[in-house]
């Protein structure tokens, strides 16, 4: 299969204006607050998203510098693959991030736990469903001695152009 | 921001031959099992994602007939915004399952709570981990009186072409 096109719905608006020193999840970015500015064109489709308390947000890392197959993750010194880690040095650089959804005042979305650099281009809203969207894992390999260290990682800006 | 160009590392293999039949989540595909066919030239990128029991496969909808910003979802008997459910015909046609992961042999991973088509073009693959992907919600919209359908729930065939 070729080429898939999308075209962004719309830009996140956060704290943020650089990667660094941006939190690397929404548990590192606990009440901070932002917006996503939906395009016009498409805020029909988010007709009883505002029944949801949290929603997966899903965009395209725009300043990654590109593709790494191999890299040292935030909270680690070792590299790793690249599909072994949540950095945005992808063959595809999307990034998903479960934010809360504080209101919604017609094609804005305000939100909180905000994770997401300022101007990044959004490519879907999806609701987030615990019944969906939550397992119980047995391993989280590396992540096992590292997690700990999330809530104080910022990004450092090692993967920016 | 104009177009975005993204090419699938992959191909995701199942027993699901059209939608019509296919389970709607992870949930409803229990032990159903599948493999992730990654293009040889990514290989390198599953360094050390074998530690993880569970992974995140994001993935292009190749089926899906064409955006609608309102539907109705399987689960529901009226119609939604496209961004407060999880069917397929989003503007941008990104899927999103939280498989578990069984095995790597190298190009080609083992997974199990299979809910994908086979033939399903592969974006991305992402570690799940607990810590970032999960959250308790307080309210989850439609959802709320008809998630208790999702394991009995099976794709109609309404979202393709």
């Amino acid at each position: 299969m070729n080429e898939i096109k999308y075209k962004p719905i719309g830009v996140v608006r956060s704290p943020f204006k650089e990667p660094k020193g941006t939190p690397i999840q929404p548990v590192g970015a606990k009440n901070i607050d932002g917006t996503v500015e939906l395009f016009p064109e498409y805020a029909e489709g988010l007709k009883d998203l505002e029944g949801f308390s949290h929603i997966i947000l899903i965009y395209h890392f725009h300043l990654s510098k590109g593709a790494s197959l191999k890299a040292r993750p935030y909270m680690d010194n070792e590299a790793h693959g690249i599909f072994a880690m949540r950095g945005p040095s992808r063959p595809n650089p999307i990034g998903i991030s479960v934010v809360r959804l504080v209101g919604i005042e017609e094609n804005i979305l305000h939100i909180r736990d905000v994770d997401i650099v300022d101007g990044t281009p959004l490519l879907d809203i999806k609701p987030y469903v615990p019944e969906f969207d939550t397992r119980k894992v047995e391993k989280m390999g590396w992540l096992e001695k590292s997690v700990h260290k999330l809530s104080k990682t910022k990004d450092d800006g090692r993967f920016i152009r």
